[in-house]
């Protein structure tokens, strides 16, 4: 890590950031500008790391995604990723690339003040300092972003994927589906995104559920857990990989984002099954178990059960109300395999 | 972060790569394949964490860099940041987002397989386990990498860039201007370097100053320090600022890599004064304390001395042996500003 580094003359910008970033405190003693930053994490608490790109047009494109959202999806990502495990956000680093031409020029500059806007905005809301991270210049003309989320957790209890039994009772934080279908809504209309609050747009201003995340951990209420990013079908896969469980989903329990109901019940079903970057919480619980309708004000519905595995892969089924049954294939995002018309 | 993503038919080698990271332990309960990974650092110490980017055309070239060197180089940027502070590397994490055609050809898998091999072999000499990430599509046919370090040192004792004083003497861990005089011989040759062993290729395959800085902290034998990563000159001037000093270096007491010498006295000087990445460490002692010549088998050379600062902005001068001086400016490696011909 090194100190955020730029042309002569836009140091000012800089400077900005830092300035704007650097509140060293107890569990963060030491930020922004050595080679590396201090973190104090409280006593008897594990750490718990994780890291995820944001690549333009990969994550976001520049003339589609206003730069808060794009600084507001880059720590939500990490953040959604410390909400899965029941962690409490402590800091967060960030690894920046950007063009060469693009502080040289007002609106470049203009771009990387709303991006931190987007970003700080976020932060504040979870108290999560920008504590270091690194800067570089593009070697292609676009932009690349790197964000490492670093928490705490109480020994031992982290939520992990691998936890779940078979006849345990599966649950959903929110609603699915929005993200893919506000995505859709701006492909179709080709040009840049305007929102005047953050709230009701999933894709653009996603709400890591760090207090359901927390709150199932503190009352002992997940045997699994994880964000759904991927899809549910993908994620979903990934809990049964590692809890070597099969699933089964009632499809009429499936609780549907407004945002892709509009599109008709089956158009809606599917973005709630495959549609990625909800960054709701998908768990399990003991079916026995007495769940809240809700969790730190968000909504939580049984979607199905976790049931015994022969095979070797774990299969999914979607259950209709009348009872009959298909396979359910993982069908989500997936990094190397994305048609390009995802490629957002 | 999530599970190394890759297409059909490619999972046996980024299953190989998770098989040869995952090694949990005691202090990396929780390594690759959850939404984070969990680290348990030992009690009574702080954390430290660094990032870094190494990103094709900037850091390296395809063309010219073995991509073992690019392994090592992208693990040993952030253990270096680490060996700066004087902690001991508990765990990496990696971003890697590779072009889509790569893992679809077998000189593109091969590529990969010989990062990880390289990026491991230096891992493994420092115990350094990768702990996870997250992987990508690359939005242009580049390879793009960015390292995490987290380390941890004795509570309140990490080595910091802010403690020098004026009257403490300088000094730096072995030989200067290497690593860019064998970058300089891969330009003038402008083709693959070919290399036996990593032992004197200071730019292929620095190596980190983990053993010095952890030795300088538990001796508690510097004020300051700082690797020289962008540079002698670059990164004196960041001790200063952070540091509130002026510095002198003595010309003659630098000690030139031999690969810089061989261009002669006037070149070998200014690669070792400016050329950036050569990893060695760079620290302030109370000139009447004695120092070792030798630490962890790394010579140490005193260079220079700090001094008082009436001034806003640092000044170093550069002392001859006759006793004339002139002001040494930071020209080192510096982001956003880089001619071409120094974009490796």
């Amino acid at each position: 890590m090194k100190k955020l580094k730029v042309p002569m003359g836009e140091l000012a910008l800089i400077e900005q950031i830092r300035r704007g970033s650097r509140r060293n405190s107890p569990t963060v003693p030491l930020g922004i500008g050595d080679d590396c930053a201090i973190l104090r994490p409280p006593a008897g608490r594990e750490v718990l790391v994780t890291t995820d790109f944001t690549l333009e047009n990969r994550h976001f494109r520049r003339d589609l995604h206003p730069a808060e959202s794009v600084g507001h999806r880059t720590l939500a990502r990490g953040l959604s990723d410390l909400a899965a495990m029941g962690a409490s956000p402590l800091a967060a680093f960030l690894s920046l690339a950007l063009p060469g031409k693009m502080l040289a020029t007002k609106s470049g500059q203009a771009w990387v003040e709303r991006f931190f806007l987007g970003l700080r905005a976020l932060g504040d809301q979870y108290s999560v300092p920008l504590a270091g991270g690194d800067t570089a210049e593009s070697p292609a003309d676009l932009i690349l972003a790197d964000i490492i989320l670093v928490g705490t957790a109480p020994l031992g209890k982290s939520l992990r994927r691998s936890g779940a039994k078979a006849g345990d009772a599966l649950y959903c934080t929110g609603r699915l589906g929005g993200a893919a279908a506000e995505l859709a809504g701006m492909f179709a209309k080709g040009r840049m995104a305007r929102v005047g609050a953050t709230e009701g747009h999933p894709h653009l201003f996603p709400e890591p559920r760090i207090g359901v995340g927390a709150a199932l951990l503190r009352r002992g209420l997940a045997t699994g857990c994880l964000d759904i990013s991927d899809g549910l079908s993908t994620d979903l896969t990934h809990l049964c990989v590692e809890s070597g469980v099969n699933a089964e989903i009632d499809a009429a329990t499936v609780p549907i984002h407004p945002l892709a109901a509009k599109l008709g019940p089956e158009a809606g079903l599917k973005m709630a099954l495959h549609g990625g970057e909800d960054y709701e919480l998908l768990f399990a619980a003991p079916a026995t178990r007495k769940m809240p309708r809700s969790i730190a004000g968000v909504e939580i519905t049984r979607i199905g059960r976790l049931t015994r595995r022969q095979q070797r892969q774990p299969q999914i089924a979607l259950v209709n109300a009348d009872g009959s049954r298909r396979p359910l294939e993982a069908a989500g995002w997936e990094h190397f395999s994305a048609p390009p018309a995802r490629k957002s």
